[in-house]
C-alpha cells in the first residue's frame, strides 16, 4: 500500500474531475473454484486499488462527488475469523491507512445507495466483469444484470483513464519490482528449455516463482511450442529439438502492479539458420519500436512502421512480394503478426481493459481501424510522458489461417503462398518488453531479459 | 478423461436412483481476476466431472431421466478462437469421447429447460456455488436467485453423494497421483525451511510444483509459522529460527482428484524438547486413528477417540486437568483441536461441499452434533469401503481463543491455563494423510510423507 496522501489526492482529483453524483466503487469478493470456500487467490479489483489501496475481500467504497466525502462499507471479523484466519486489523483500522473517516458494515451500502437514488442524485460506475458484483449492482440500483452496460458512465472511464494511463514514481517503482520477478521467471524457463523437458513442468515452476514473489502470475502463462496460437494455455507437450519455446508471461506485486514479457527460444539452446532469420526481423521490429516511442507518437504509427520491418524482412526472404508499404496498407504483414504492437500496462497487464479498449486505447482523435492487422491493435492513441506500455512484435505461421488466405484469395498479390508453405511447422516467434514513456523517449523497464540470439544461447548455456 | 464407458455408466446408474425429471449440470467458466478476458486457471464443476468428464469451459450437461438420454450444450471455436486458442476438437467430437450422442449450441438449453418446465417434468439441480450459474439457473427456471437454495434437489444430492462417496479403481489411481504431487510438494518445503527463507517463497514454489503436475493446488496452500491460524494464507514472514514451519497443501490432477497433507516441522531442522513432546501426541492421534478405520466405524467415533489421545497426552504435559472422558464429553480438547478430524476427498479435497456437509459426512443414523470440539467435524457417517478421506488431528495455541475461554469461564475445571500460558507463543502442530477405507481396514494413499521426529530431521538435512 502507499502511503495514505496518494490515496487522498487520488479521490481528490477524481472529485474535481466529476460533474457531481456519487461514484460507487466495489471491490472483489473471494472467487470460488469448486465450492464456495475453496477460492482462487484474491484478486483486488483495480480501480478500487487505485482509489482505496486496500487489497482485502468485500468492501465497497463510495466517492461522494457532491459532498467531498469518502465511504467504506466492509464488515470486521469475529472470533471465528480469527481461529480461522488470524487477528485481522479492523475496517475502521484499514480504512484509517488510506485516510477514509466513515466506514459501515457492508449492508448499510443498499440504504446508503437507496437514500442518493431517491434525491435524485447521480450515480457513476465502471462495467463490472465479474457475475456477483453485477448482481450486487443489480440489487443496489434495480438495473436488470443485462441492462448494466447501458448505465456505466462514461464519464467516469474518461477521468480514471486519464489519470491511471499516467504513472507515478511510486506506480512506476511498483512495476519494476513485477519487472524484476518476470526477469527470473523468463531467465528460469530459458535454462529449463532443454529436450524431453515438460512444457507444462516449466510453465508451473514459473508461476511458482510469480507466486513466491508475492502476487502471482499477471495473466494466464503462454508457454509452447506452438508459438504461432497466440494465447497458448495447453501445456501438454514435452520439448522437442528443432522446435521453438515461446513464453508470454508476467509478475503481480503484492499491489497489483503487472509485468508481461516475452521470449522465444530454441529447444536445447542452439538457433538454427531458418529460425535466426525470423528472428531477427521480430528483434529489428522491436528495437525500431523502442526507438521511436516518445511523448507525441501515436502508437498506431509506430505499429505500421512494425508492420513494415516485418513485411520488408519477410519481403527479403521471399515469403511476401511487390511494394512494401502498399502490402502493409493492404493488410499482407497480418498473415504473420495478426495482432497489436502493444498496450497499456499498469495495474491490469491490458491496463483498464474492464473500462473497453476504445476509452483506454483510443481517443477522439485516433480511432480504431477496421483494416485487416490493425483491428486487434489495443493501443493506438498518441503516448504521454508516463504511460507505461507493452513492444510485442512478432511474426507466426498459423496453418489455419494461411489455409483460410489461400482459400477466401486474400492478399494474393503479396504472400507467396508456396514459400509460406515451407515454414509452416514453424511455430511462432514474438519478443515483448515494457516501455515506460519518459520526457525524451522511452526507458525499458526493469532489466532488459537476454533478447538477441547470442546473449540467449549464452543464458541457455547456463 | 477415463474411458466413455465410465460416464456411460455413470449416468445410467444416476438414471436407475432418480425417481424422474431432467438432471441439470451447468459446467463452469472462466472465472475473471480483474477484467473480462483475465482469467483465473479454468476449474471445471466437479459433479459435471463425475458425470460428463469433459474439462472445458462453457458447457451444460442434461440427463434426461424419463426419456433415458443426454445432452451436451456447448459452442464450437470459429477462426478467431483457432488463431488465438489453436486448433480444438468440436462438441460433437468432445461430446462422443464421453459417450453422449446429442449435441445442441448452447443457446439452445434455454428453449430446452422451457419446453420440459412448460410439460410440467421435475427439474434437478445441485447449489450454484458461482455467481454466472445462479444468474444462469434464474434465467432458466425462472426462479429469483436468493431463493434458488429453496428449489435444489435433495433427492439429486443423496444419490450423487452415494456415488461420488465411493471411489473406484480409476479414481483411486488418480487420487494417488495426486498424492504423488503433493508429496513433492511437502518435501520441497521440507528442504527449504531454513532460518530466513521467505514463508511466501516456499509456498509459491510448491504451488508451482502442484502446477507443473496439470492440475494446480486442490485449495490455497498454508504455509506459516503461525499455525495456530488454522487456514492461515498470509506468508508474509520469514522463517525465524525456534518456530514451527506448518504446511497444509495438495495437488489436484489434470482430471481434478485431489491431495492434501499437512506437515509442521522445526525451522532450521531440529525440533526442541517442547516442540516434540506435543507432536509426539498429534502423531499419536495420527497414528490411532488410520489403526481404528475400517468399514462400519463412525468417523466421529475415530475423532472422539483423537480427542481422547490428545486430551491424555495434554494432561500427561499438565495442560489438562481431571478425567480424561469427562474432559472429552465436555470438549476440553477443542481449546486445542477446535476442528474436525477430517473429511471427505476426491474431486474436491472437501468433497461435495458444495451440496452441504450434513449430506456428505453425515446421514440419517448419525446427525452432527453441535457439542464443543465436534461442531467443525466435516465427516462423522459410518465408513464404507472405497471412501476416500483425510486424518488431520492437531494442537493449536490460539491466544484470542485462550483468552475467550478464560474470560467466560469454559472448561476451568479441565484447563490449566497458567500451565497454557507458557505454550502462547508455540504455533500449532497438526499431521494430515489420506486415507482409503478397505475391505480391511485403511490404507494411507500415496508414499506416506516422513512424519516421525527423525524422519523429518533426516529429511531437512537434505
Ligand atoms: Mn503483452
Ligand atoms: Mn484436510
Amino acid at each position: 500500500m502507499f502511503k495514505k496522501d496518494v490515496y487522498i489526492e487520488r479521490r481528490n482529483r477524481l472529485r474535481e474531475k466529476m460533474s457531481g453524483g456519487l461514484v460507487l466503487l466495489p471491490g472483489n469478493v473471494d472467487a470460488p473454484m469448486n465450492y464456495p470456500d475453496n477460492t482462487y487467490h484474491f484478486r483486488q479489483d483495480s480501480t478500487f486499488l487505485y482509489f482505496f489501496g486496500i487489497n482485502k475481500p468485500g468492501l465497497f467504497g463510495v466517492i461522494d462527488v457532491d459532498e467531498g466525502t469518502d465511504m467504506l462499507f466492509g464488515n470486521d471479523v469475529d472470533i471465528d475469523d480469527i481461529i480461522w484466519m488470524g487477528p485481522q486489523p479492523t475496517l475502521r483500522e484499514q480504512a484509517a491507512q488510506v485516510g477514509v473517516k466513515c466506514t459501515d458494515s457492508f449492508n448499510e451500502v443498499y440504504a446508503y445507495v437507496n437514500k442518493a437514488l431517491w434525491q435524485g442524485r447521480r450515480v457513476h460506475f465502471v462495467p463490472p466483469y465479474r457475475a456477483n458484483n453485477r448482481l450486487l449492482l443489480k440489487e443496489l440500483l434495480g438495473i436488470h444484470t443485462a441492462k448494466l452496460p447501458d448505465y456505466v458512465s462514461l464519464e467516469l472511464i474518461k477521468h480514471v483513464v486519464d489519470m491511471r494511463s499516467v504513472k507515478d514514481q511510486y506506480e512506476i517503482a511498483e512495476i519494476e519490482k513485477a519487472c524484476a520477478t518476470g526477469y527470473e521467471m523468463h531467465v528460469t524457463a530459458m535454462k529449463m528449455a532443454k529436450e524431453g523437458e515438460s512444457e507444462q513442468k516449466i510453465a508451473g515452476i514459473i508461476e511458482g516463482i510469480a507466486l513466491g514473489g508475492g502476487g502471482g502470475v499477471s495473466f494466464p502463462v503462454i508457454l509452447s511450442q506452438h508459438g504461432e496460437t497466440l494465447h497458448n494455455h495447453d501445456h501438454s507437450l514435452k520439448l522437442k529439438k528443432g522446435m521453438l519455446m515461446l513464453t508470454d508471461a508476467g509478475a503481480e506485486t503484492g499491489m497489483g502492479y503487472a509485468s508481461d514479457f516475452t521470449r522465444t527460444v530454441p529447444v536445447g539452446g542452439k538457433f538454427t539458420q531458418k529460425q535466426k532469420d525470423i528472428y531477427e526481423i521480430v528483434l529489428a521490429a522491436n528495437n525500431e519500436s523502442t526507438a521511436m516511442v516518445k511523448p507525441g507518437i501515436r502508437y498506431l504509427d509506430v505499429h505500421l512502421n512494425a508492420a513494415r520491418v516485418i513485411t520488408s524482412g519477410l519481403k527479403d526472404l521471399g515469403l511476401i512480394k511487390g511494394d512494401v508499404d502498399e502490402a502493409v496498407r493492404h493488410g499482407a504483414h497480418a498473415l504473420f503478426m495478426p495482432h497489436g504492437l502493444g498496450h497499456m500496462m499498469g495495474l491490469d497487464v491490458h491496463d483498464m481493459e474492464d473500462y473497453g479498449q476504445v476509452y483506454v486505447g483510443y481517443d477522439d482523435e485516433t480511432r480504431p481501424m477496421e483494416r485487416l492487422g490493425a483491428a486487434g491493435l489495443r493501443l493506438g492513441r498518441r503516448l504521454q510522458e508516463g504511460f507505461v506500455l507493452t513492444n510485442e512484435p512478432g511474426i507466426y505461421f498459423i496453418p489455419a489461417l494461411i489455409e483460410k488466405w489461400k482459400k477466401d484469395y486474400i492478399n494474393t498479390q503479396y504472400i507467396n503462398f508456396d514459400k509460406v508453405m515451407e515454414y509452416a511447422d514453424f511455430g511462432g516467434i514474438r519478443l515483448e518488453d515494457d516501455l515506460l514513456v519518459t520526457a525524451e523517449g522511452a526507458r525499458i523497464l526493469g532489466k532488459r531479459l537476454p533478447i538477441t540470439p547470442d546473449e540467449v544461447e549464452e543464458t541457455m548455456r547456463g
